[in-house]
Protein backbone atom coordinates (compact mmCIF):
# COMPACT_ATOMS: atom_id res chain seq x y z
CA UNK A 1 0.00 0.00 0.00
CA UNK A 2 1.20 3.36 -0.78
CA UNK A 3 0.85 6.75 0.73
CA UNK A 4 1.82 10.11 -0.67
CA UNK A 5 1.76 13.00 1.59
CA UNK A 6 1.77 16.11 -0.12
CA UNK A 7 3.00 18.54 2.17
CA UNK A 8 5.10 21.91 2.56
CA UNK A 9 6.46 19.76 5.73
CA UNK A 10 8.12 17.05 4.12
CA UNK A 11 10.70 17.17 7.51
CA UNK A 12 7.28 16.70 9.71
CA UNK A 13 7.05 13.44 8.85
CA UNK A 14 10.63 11.82 9.50
CA UNK A 15 9.49 10.86 13.51
CA UNK A 16 6.82 8.78 12.36
CA UNK A 17 8.24 6.95 9.45
CA UNK A 18 11.09 6.18 11.19
CA UNK A 19 9.72 4.77 14.69
CA UNK A 20 7.69 1.84 15.99
CA UNK A 21 5.43 0.12 13.75
CA UNK A 22 5.44 2.76 10.75
CA UNK A 23 9.45 1.94 11.02
CA UNK A 24 9.26 -1.73 10.44
CA UNK A 25 6.15 -1.67 8.06
CA UNK A 26 8.42 0.23 6.09
CA UNK A 27 11.48 -1.54 6.15
CA UNK A 28 9.85 -5.14 5.73
CA UNK A 29 7.83 -3.33 2.52
CA UNK A 30 4.75 -3.52 3.08
CA UNK A 31 3.77 0.11 2.87
CA UNK A 32 5.54 2.89 1.32
CA UNK A 33 5.16 6.58 2.73
CA UNK A 34 6.20 9.32 0.26
CA UNK A 35 6.21 12.33 1.03
CA UNK A 36 6.00 15.04 -2.19
CA UNK A 37 6.78 18.59 -1.82
CA UNK A 38 4.26 20.29 -3.76
CA UNK A 39 6.00 23.41 -3.83
CA UNK A 40 8.59 21.88 -6.58
CA UNK A 41 5.15 22.04 -8.90
CA UNK A 42 4.51 26.00 -8.40
CA UNK A 43 5.60 27.80 -11.63
CA UNK A 44 5.31 30.79 -9.86
CA UNK A 45 8.80 32.81 -9.77
CA UNK A 46 8.86 33.72 -6.45
CA UNK A 47 8.20 30.05 -6.07
CA UNK A 48 4.79 30.60 -3.86
CA UNK A 49 1.98 28.27 -3.92
CA UNK A 50 -0.36 30.43 -1.95
CA UNK A 51 -2.02 33.77 -2.33
CA UNK A 52 -5.16 35.95 -0.73
CA UNK A 53 -8.70 34.84 -1.58
CA UNK A 54 -10.96 36.67 -3.19
CA UNK A 55 -13.45 38.54 -2.20
CA UNK A 56 -11.62 38.80 1.02
CA UNK A 57 -10.92 37.54 4.07
CA UNK A 58 -7.86 36.38 6.85
CA UNK A 59 -5.29 34.17 5.86
CA UNK A 60 -3.43 32.94 2.50
CA UNK A 61 -5.41 29.69 0.18
CA UNK A 62 -3.03 27.33 -1.49
CA UNK A 63 -3.58 27.96 -5.52
CA UNK A 64 -4.87 25.86 -7.37
CA UNK A 65 -1.66 25.11 -10.22
CA UNK A 66 0.75 23.93 -7.86
CA UNK A 67 -1.52 21.45 -7.25
CA UNK A 68 -3.45 20.12 -10.16
CA UNK A 69 0.97 20.05 -11.41
CA UNK A 70 1.52 17.76 -8.52
CA UNK A 71 -1.32 15.53 -8.73
CA UNK A 72 -1.60 15.11 -12.57
CA UNK A 73 2.20 13.59 -11.65
CA UNK A 74 1.02 11.55 -9.28
CA UNK A 75 -1.51 9.84 -11.55
CA UNK A 76 0.84 9.50 -14.10
CA UNK A 77 3.39 7.69 -11.95
CA UNK A 78 0.46 5.67 -10.30
CA UNK A 79 -2.02 5.13 -13.48
CA UNK A 80 -3.98 1.60 -12.57
CA UNK A 81 -3.79 1.61 -9.39
CA UNK A 82 -6.98 1.66 -6.91
CA UNK A 83 -6.31 5.65 -5.86
CA UNK A 84 -8.16 7.66 -3.89
CA UNK A 85 -7.33 11.05 -2.56
CA UNK A 86 -8.06 12.48 0.77
CA UNK A 87 -8.16 16.32 1.97
CA UNK A 88 -7.24 16.56 5.89
CA UNK A 89 -9.54 19.16 7.10
CA UNK A 90 -11.93 20.18 10.11
CA UNK A 91 -14.96 20.39 7.41
CA UNK A 92 -14.72 16.52 6.96
CA UNK A 93 -16.22 13.72 8.23
CA UNK A 94 -14.77 12.90 11.51
CA UNK A 95 -12.34 9.31 11.13
CA UNK A 96 -13.92 6.58 12.21
CA UNK A 97 -12.56 2.24 12.39
CA UNK A 98 -14.92 1.80 9.25
CA UNK A 99 -13.62 4.34 7.32
CA UNK A 100 -10.00 3.28 7.84
CA UNK A 101 -10.53 -0.17 6.63
CA UNK A 102 -12.34 1.28 3.49
CA UNK A 103 -9.75 3.17 2.97
CA UNK A 104 -7.39 -0.01 3.50
CA UNK A 105 -8.66 -1.16 -0.05
CA UNK A 106 -7.24 0.62 -1.90
CA UNK A 107 -3.51 0.97 -3.26
CA UNK A 108 -2.87 4.43 -3.32
CA UNK A 109 -3.78 7.10 -1.44
CA UNK A 110 -2.88 10.44 -1.65
CA UNK A 111 -3.01 12.46 1.36
CA UNK A 112 -3.33 16.59 0.96
CA UNK A 113 -2.19 18.62 3.74
CA UNK A 114 -3.53 22.00 4.18
CA UNK A 115 -2.20 25.15 6.07
CA UNK A 116 -2.74 28.48 6.22
CA UNK A 117 -6.74 28.95 5.48
CA UNK A 118 -7.86 26.78 3.42
CA UNK A 119 -7.19 25.45 -0.02
CA UNK A 120 -8.89 26.68 -3.57
CA UNK A 121 -12.53 25.24 -4.05
CA UNK A 122 -11.34 23.86 -7.44
CA UNK A 123 -8.80 22.10 -5.95
CA UNK A 124 -11.26 20.00 -3.58
CA UNK A 125 -13.87 19.98 -6.64
CA UNK A 126 -11.86 18.21 -9.45
CA UNK A 127 -8.50 16.48 -7.18
CA UNK A 128 -10.20 15.91 -4.50
CA UNK A 129 -12.36 12.29 -3.05
CA UNK A 130 -13.51 12.80 -0.07
CA UNK A 131 -12.46 15.60 3.04
CA UNK A 132 -11.79 14.14 6.46
CA UNK A 133 -11.05 15.07 9.74
CA UNK A 134 -9.22 13.67 12.68
CA UNK A 135 -11.78 15.34 15.10
CA UNK A 136 -13.24 18.75 16.04
CA UNK A 137 -10.64 20.83 17.29
CA UNK A 138 -8.46 23.27 15.16
CA UNK A 139 -5.37 22.20 14.16
CA UNK A 140 -1.85 23.90 12.53
CA UNK A 141 -1.87 22.28 9.39
CA UNK A 142 -3.07 18.60 8.03
CA UNK A 143 0.40 17.00 8.58
CA UNK A 144 -0.14 15.14 12.36
CA UNK A 145 -3.94 14.87 10.65
CA UNK A 146 -2.36 12.71 7.83
CA UNK A 147 0.04 10.96 10.54
CA UNK A 148 -2.82 9.77 12.24
CA UNK A 149 -4.66 8.48 9.25
CA UNK A 150 -2.03 6.61 8.15
CA UNK A 151 -1.18 5.33 11.49
CA UNK A 152 -5.13 4.09 12.12
CA UNK A 153 -4.92 2.51 8.07
CA UNK A 154 -2.12 1.04 7.95
CA UNK A 155 -2.76 -2.08 10.97
CA UNK A 156 -5.64 -2.73 8.31
CA UNK A 157 -2.72 -3.70 5.65
CA UNK A 158 -1.90 -7.42 6.38
CA UNK A 159 1.15 -8.18 8.39
CA UNK A 160 1.63 -5.44 9.53
CA UNK A 161 0.11 -5.73 13.00
CA UNK A 162 1.50 -9.35 14.73
CA UNK A 163 -1.10 -11.77 16.09
CA UNK A 164 -0.88 -10.38 19.73
CA UNK A 165 -1.21 -7.03 18.16
CA UNK A 166 -4.71 -7.36 16.19
CA UNK A 167 -6.44 -9.36 19.03
CA UNK A 168 -5.76 -6.04 21.07
CA UNK A 169 -7.64 -4.54 18.44
CA UNK A 170 -10.27 -6.69 18.59
CA UNK A 171 -11.43 -6.26 21.90
CA UNK A 172 -11.74 -2.54 21.22
CA UNK A 173 -13.53 -3.34 18.70
CA UNK A 174 -16.45 -5.04 21.30
CA UNK A 175 -18.03 -1.30 21.92
CA UNK A 176 -16.88 -1.20 25.00
CA UNK A 177 -13.70 0.35 27.17
CA UNK A 178 -11.19 -1.71 28.08
CA UNK A 179 -11.45 -3.22 32.47
CA UNK A 180 -8.31 -1.61 34.33
CA UNK A 181 -5.58 -3.79 34.46
CA UNK A 182 -2.31 -4.67 36.28
CA UNK A 183 1.21 -5.81 35.76
CA UNK A 184 3.95 -6.47 38.06
CA UNK A 185 4.76 -5.98 40.80
CA UNK A 186 1.95 -7.50 42.57
CA UNK A 187 2.24 -5.32 45.44
CA UNK A 188 3.68 -1.14 45.10
CA UNK A 189 4.17 0.93 47.59
CA UNK A 190 1.28 -0.01 49.15
CA UNK A 191 -1.01 -0.06 46.29
CA UNK A 192 -2.03 -3.99 45.25
CA UNK A 193 -3.42 -5.64 42.52
CA UNK A 194 -7.16 -6.69 42.81
CA UNK A 195 -6.77 -10.33 44.08
CA UNK A 196 -9.49 -12.20 41.77
CA UNK A 197 -6.71 -11.49 39.57
CA UNK A 198 -4.08 -13.74 40.80
CA UNK A 199 -6.50 -16.62 41.67
CA UNK A 200 -6.23 -18.47 38.43
CA UNK A 201 -9.82 -18.99 38.14
CA UNK A 202 -10.53 -18.17 34.78
CA UNK A 203 -14.05 -17.76 34.48
CA UNK A 204 -14.02 -15.02 38.00
CA UNK A 205 -11.33 -13.02 35.76
CA UNK A 206 -13.16 -12.86 33.07
CA UNK A 207 -16.33 -12.03 35.05
CA UNK A 208 -14.73 -9.06 36.90
CA UNK A 209 -13.45 -7.69 33.90
CA UNK A 210 -16.77 -7.69 31.98
CA UNK A 211 -17.99 -5.91 34.58
CA UNK A 212 -15.36 -3.45 35.05
CA UNK A 213 -15.21 -2.65 31.36
CA UNK A 214 -18.96 -2.53 31.58
CA UNK A 215 -18.23 0.07 34.90
CA UNK A 216 -15.49 2.27 33.21
CA UNK A 217 -18.02 2.55 30.29
CA UNK A 218 -20.72 3.79 32.30
CA UNK A 219 -18.43 6.01 34.39
CA UNK A 220 -16.41 7.75 31.30
CA UNK A 221 -18.37 7.00 27.88
CA UNK A 222 -22.05 6.13 28.54
CA UNK A 223 -22.74 6.95 24.96
CA UNK A 224 -20.74 4.11 23.66
CA UNK A 225 -22.98 1.53 25.41
CA UNK A 226 -25.64 2.17 22.71
CA UNK A 227 -23.41 0.46 19.73
CA UNK A 228 -21.94 -2.00 22.11
CA UNK A 229 -22.49 -5.41 21.78
CA UNK A 230 -24.41 -6.55 25.08
CA UNK A 231 -25.76 -9.88 25.97
CA UNK A 232 -28.29 -10.69 28.99
CA UNK A 233 -25.96 -11.00 31.51
CA UNK A 234 -24.56 -7.45 30.64
CA UNK A 235 -27.79 -5.86 30.69
CA UNK A 236 -28.64 -7.34 34.35
CA UNK A 237 -24.90 -6.16 35.55
CA UNK A 238 -25.36 -2.72 33.97
CA UNK A 239 -28.50 -1.79 35.94
CA UNK A 240 -27.22 -3.14 39.00
CA UNK A 241 -24.35 -0.90 38.50
CA UNK A 242 -26.37 2.13 37.34
CA UNK A 243 -28.57 1.49 40.98
CA UNK A 244 -25.60 1.42 43.07
CA UNK A 245 -24.08 4.13 41.51
CA UNK A 246 -27.07 6.18 40.77
CA UNK A 247 -26.50 6.80 37.76
CA UNK A 248 -29.74 8.13 35.45
CA UNK A 249 -28.64 6.83 32.49
CA UNK A 250 -30.84 5.28 29.79
CA UNK A 251 -29.13 2.82 27.83
CA UNK B 1 3.66 26.85 28.99
CA UNK B 2 5.74 23.80 29.23
CA UNK B 3 4.61 20.28 27.67
CA UNK B 4 6.54 16.88 28.74
CA UNK B 5 5.92 14.46 26.92
CA UNK B 6 6.67 10.82 28.80
CA UNK B 7 7.37 8.71 25.62
CA UNK B 8 9.67 5.34 25.05
CA UNK B 9 10.17 6.83 21.28
CA UNK B 10 11.07 10.84 22.29
CA UNK B 11 12.61 10.70 18.24
CA UNK B 12 9.24 10.73 16.88
CA UNK B 13 8.55 14.40 18.15
CA UNK B 14 11.82 15.78 16.45
CA UNK B 15 9.75 16.31 12.94
CA UNK B 16 7.06 18.15 15.12
CA UNK B 17 9.23 20.45 17.31
CA UNK B 18 10.91 21.61 14.17
CA UNK B 19 8.72 22.68 11.86
CA UNK B 20 6.52 25.62 11.24
CA UNK B 21 3.99 27.33 14.17
CA UNK B 22 5.56 24.71 16.62
CA UNK B 23 9.36 25.75 16.00
CA UNK B 24 8.35 29.70 16.23
CA UNK B 25 6.72 28.99 19.61
CA UNK B 26 9.62 27.27 21.02
CA UNK B 27 12.22 29.09 19.50
CA UNK B 28 10.44 32.65 20.71
CA UNK B 29 10.79 30.53 24.25
CA UNK B 30 6.58 30.82 24.69
CA UNK B 31 6.38 27.38 24.94
CA UNK B 32 9.15 24.09 25.57
CA UNK B 33 8.38 21.20 24.53
CA UNK B 34 10.23 17.93 26.43
CA UNK B 35 10.62 14.46 26.24
CA UNK B 36 11.24 12.13 28.81
CA UNK B 37 12.27 8.99 28.25
CA UNK B 38 10.66 7.09 30.83
CA UNK B 39 12.81 3.83 30.44
CA UNK B 40 15.72 6.05 31.52
CA UNK B 41 13.84 5.58 35.08
CA UNK B 42 13.42 1.54 35.35
CA UNK B 43 15.20 -0.36 37.97
CA UNK B 44 14.81 -3.96 36.03
CA UNK B 45 18.23 -5.12 35.10
CA UNK B 46 17.31 -6.04 31.55
CA UNK B 47 15.95 -2.29 30.95
CA UNK B 48 12.30 -3.44 30.73
CA UNK B 49 9.84 -0.84 31.22
CA UNK B 50 6.68 -3.51 30.56
CA UNK B 51 5.26 -6.99 31.66
CA UNK B 52 2.91 -8.94 31.39
CA UNK B 53 -0.61 -8.62 32.67
CA UNK B 54 -1.97 -10.33 35.74
CA UNK B 55 -5.17 -12.75 34.79
CA UNK B 56 -3.56 -12.84 31.29
CA UNK B 57 -4.60 -11.40 28.11
CA UNK B 58 -2.72 -10.37 25.05
CA UNK B 59 0.12 -7.92 24.95
CA UNK B 60 2.41 -6.38 27.55
CA UNK B 61 1.32 -3.60 30.20
CA UNK B 62 3.70 -0.63 30.77
CA UNK B 63 4.65 -0.99 34.61
CA UNK B 64 4.49 0.89 37.73
CA UNK B 65 7.96 1.68 38.84
CA UNK B 66 9.34 3.37 35.95
CA UNK B 67 6.59 5.64 35.72
CA UNK B 68 5.70 6.72 39.46
CA UNK B 69 9.88 7.28 39.59
CA UNK B 70 9.65 9.43 36.54
CA UNK B 71 6.65 11.41 37.44
CA UNK B 72 8.12 11.81 41.07
CA UNK B 73 11.28 13.06 39.10
CA UNK B 74 8.84 15.73 37.05
CA UNK B 75 6.94 16.89 39.96
CA UNK B 76 10.61 17.79 41.92
CA UNK B 77 11.74 19.44 38.85
CA UNK B 78 8.51 22.20 38.60
CA UNK B 79 7.12 21.85 41.97
CA UNK B 80 4.96 24.92 43.21
CA UNK B 81 3.79 25.15 39.46
CA UNK B 82 0.22 24.52 37.80
CA UNK B 83 0.22 20.92 36.56
CA UNK B 84 -1.86 19.16 34.84
CA UNK B 85 -1.44 15.56 33.96
CA UNK B 86 -2.88 13.45 31.09
CA UNK B 87 -3.07 10.03 29.57
CA UNK B 88 -3.51 9.91 25.80
CA UNK B 89 -5.79 6.55 25.69
CA UNK B 90 -8.83 5.60 23.16
CA UNK B 91 -10.75 5.33 26.38
CA UNK B 92 -10.16 8.90 27.48
CA UNK B 93 -12.77 12.05 27.04
CA UNK B 94 -12.93 13.29 23.39
CA UNK B 95 -10.32 15.85 22.62
CA UNK B 96 -12.88 19.41 21.79
CA UNK B 97 -11.45 22.94 21.89
CA UNK B 98 -13.20 24.00 25.22
CA UNK B 99 -11.04 20.99 26.69
CA UNK B 100 -7.53 22.36 25.00
CA UNK B 101 -8.74 25.96 26.00
CA UNK B 102 -9.13 24.50 29.64
CA UNK B 103 -5.53 22.56 29.72
CA UNK B 104 -3.57 25.83 28.49
CA UNK B 105 -4.57 27.63 31.36
CA UNK B 106 -1.54 25.05 33.28
CA UNK B 107 1.51 26.16 33.61
CA UNK B 108 3.09 22.33 32.99
CA UNK B 109 0.69 19.71 30.85
CA UNK B 110 2.51 16.21 31.27
CA UNK B 111 1.24 13.68 28.64
CA UNK B 112 2.02 9.97 28.87
CA UNK B 113 2.29 8.08 26.13
CA UNK B 114 1.33 4.75 26.21
CA UNK B 115 2.34 1.51 23.43
CA UNK B 116 1.71 -2.36 23.97
CA UNK B 117 -1.63 -2.87 25.18
CA UNK B 118 -2.07 -0.38 27.88
CA UNK B 119 -0.28 0.55 31.69
CA UNK B 120 -1.21 -0.64 35.16
CA UNK B 121 -4.36 0.70 36.62
CA UNK B 122 -2.44 1.76 39.94
CA UNK B 123 -0.61 4.68 37.34
CA UNK B 124 -3.83 6.01 36.15
CA UNK B 125 -6.13 6.11 39.68
CA UNK B 126 -2.05 7.81 41.29
CA UNK B 127 -0.38 9.76 38.71
CA UNK B 128 -2.74 10.82 35.87
CA UNK B 129 -5.69 13.72 36.38
CA UNK B 130 -7.55 12.51 33.16
CA UNK B 131 -7.57 10.65 29.78
CA UNK B 132 -8.26 12.26 26.77
CA UNK B 133 -8.59 10.63 23.42
CA UNK B 134 -8.26 12.32 20.14
CA UNK B 135 -11.35 10.23 18.17
CA UNK B 136 -12.65 7.15 18.41
CA UNK B 137 -10.16 5.11 16.24
CA UNK B 138 -6.68 2.91 17.34
CA UNK B 139 -3.62 3.93 16.83
CA UNK B 140 -0.41 2.68 17.73
CA UNK B 141 0.86 5.01 20.68
CA UNK B 142 0.09 7.79 22.07
CA UNK B 143 2.45 10.01 20.42
CA UNK B 144 0.77 11.63 17.35
CA UNK B 145 -1.86 12.32 19.78
CA UNK B 146 0.06 14.03 21.99
CA UNK B 147 1.27 16.03 19.44
CA UNK B 148 -2.25 16.40 18.39
CA UNK B 149 -2.99 17.95 21.40
CA UNK B 150 -0.34 20.20 22.28
CA UNK B 151 -0.60 21.83 18.55
CA UNK B 152 -3.91 22.03 19.52
CA UNK B 153 -3.31 23.77 22.87
CA UNK B 154 -0.45 25.94 22.19
CA UNK B 155 -2.91 28.05 19.99
CA UNK B 156 -4.31 29.24 22.96
CA UNK B 157 -1.14 30.64 24.65
CA UNK B 158 -0.81 34.44 24.22
CA UNK B 159 1.68 35.20 21.02
CA UNK B 160 1.65 31.85 19.00
CA UNK B 161 -0.54 32.84 16.72
CA UNK B 162 -0.64 36.49 14.65
CA UNK B 163 -3.42 38.22 14.36
CA UNK B 164 -4.56 36.78 11.19
CA UNK B 165 -4.59 33.51 12.17
CA UNK B 166 -6.29 34.09 15.44
CA UNK B 167 -9.38 35.24 13.14
CA UNK B 168 -9.43 32.31 11.02
CA UNK B 169 -9.94 30.70 14.11
CA UNK B 170 -13.00 32.42 15.21
CA UNK B 171 -14.57 31.85 11.68
CA UNK B 172 -14.28 27.95 13.00
CA UNK B 173 -16.07 28.42 16.41
CA UNK B 174 -19.22 29.90 15.10
CA UNK B 175 -19.95 26.51 14.63
CA UNK B 176 -20.20 26.26 10.39
CA UNK B 177 -17.76 24.80 7.85
CA UNK B 178 -16.08 26.91 6.19
CA UNK B 179 -17.73 28.59 3.34
CA UNK B 180 -16.08 27.88 -0.44
CA UNK B 181 -12.66 29.62 -1.21
CA UNK B 182 -11.07 30.64 -4.14
CA UNK B 183 -7.72 32.58 -5.34
CA UNK B 184 -5.69 33.40 -8.27
CA UNK B 185 -6.30 32.83 -11.06
CA UNK B 186 -9.70 34.05 -11.55
CA UNK B 187 -9.65 31.13 -14.43
CA UNK B 188 -7.75 28.01 -14.53
CA UNK B 189 -8.01 25.20 -17.20
CA UNK B 190 -11.32 27.00 -17.73
CA UNK B 191 -12.83 26.71 -14.49
CA UNK B 192 -14.04 30.49 -13.08
CA UNK B 193 -14.31 31.65 -9.48
CA UNK B 194 -18.02 32.49 -8.87
CA UNK B 195 -18.58 36.19 -10.06
CA UNK B 196 -19.50 37.27 -6.98
CA UNK B 197 -16.48 37.25 -5.53
CA UNK B 198 -15.02 39.64 -8.06
CA UNK B 199 -17.87 42.16 -7.48
CA UNK B 200 -16.34 44.31 -5.10
CA UNK B 201 -19.36 44.22 -3.56
CA UNK B 202 -18.86 43.52 0.24
CA UNK B 203 -22.81 42.68 1.25
CA UNK B 204 -23.34 40.64 -1.46
CA UNK B 205 -20.14 38.39 -1.14
CA UNK B 206 -20.96 37.94 2.79
CA UNK B 207 -24.53 36.91 1.99
CA UNK B 208 -23.29 34.43 -0.25
CA UNK B 209 -20.37 33.31 1.68
CA UNK B 210 -22.72 32.74 4.76
CA UNK B 211 -25.16 30.33 2.42
CA UNK B 212 -22.41 28.36 0.92
CA UNK B 213 -21.31 27.62 4.97
CA UNK B 214 -24.71 26.58 5.63
CA UNK B 215 -24.91 24.64 2.64
CA UNK B 216 -21.36 23.11 3.19
CA UNK B 217 -22.66 22.36 6.55
CA UNK B 218 -25.70 21.05 5.85
CA UNK B 219 -24.29 18.55 3.15
CA UNK B 220 -21.55 17.75 5.00
CA UNK B 221 -21.86 17.73 8.80
CA UNK B 222 -25.97 18.81 9.55
CA UNK B 223 -25.27 17.34 13.32
CA UNK B 224 -23.07 21.01 13.75
CA UNK B 225 -26.33 22.85 13.11
CA UNK B 226 -27.86 22.12 16.27
CA UNK B 227 -25.51 24.05 18.33
CA UNK B 228 -24.15 26.62 15.84
CA UNK B 229 -25.21 30.37 16.37
CA UNK B 230 -27.72 30.69 13.28
CA UNK B 231 -29.88 34.01 12.90
CA UNK B 232 -33.31 34.54 11.90
CA UNK B 233 -32.05 34.87 8.48
CA UNK B 234 -29.96 31.97 8.43
CA UNK B 235 -32.93 29.62 9.34
CA UNK B 236 -34.69 31.15 6.52
CA UNK B 237 -31.83 30.16 3.68
CA UNK B 238 -31.69 26.61 5.51
CA UNK B 239 -35.41 26.24 4.88
CA UNK B 240 -34.84 27.34 1.27
CA UNK B 241 -31.91 25.06 1.00
CA UNK B 242 -33.61 22.19 2.53
CA UNK B 243 -36.15 22.76 0.19
CA UNK B 244 -34.81 23.33 -2.71
CA UNK B 245 -32.39 20.13 -2.29
CA UNK B 246 -35.60 17.85 -0.61
CA UNK B 247 -33.32 16.78 2.24
CA UNK B 248 -35.25 15.26 5.07
CA UNK B 249 -33.42 17.28 7.90
CA UNK B 250 -34.92 18.73 11.28
CA UNK B 251 -33.19 21.59 12.82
Amino acid sequence: MIFNCLTIFPEMFSGFTGTSLCEKAISRALIEINTVNFRDYTEDKHNRVDAYPFGGGAGMLLMPQPLFSCFSALDERYAGKKTRSVYMSPAGRVLTQSKAAELAEYEVVNILCGHYEGVDQRVLDHLIDEEISIGDYVLTGGELPAMVLMDCIMRYVPGVLSNDESLSEESFSGGLLEYPQYTRPFSFQGMEVPEVLLSGHHKNIASWQREQALLKTLLCRPELLKDAELTGEDMKILERLKNKLDIPIEL
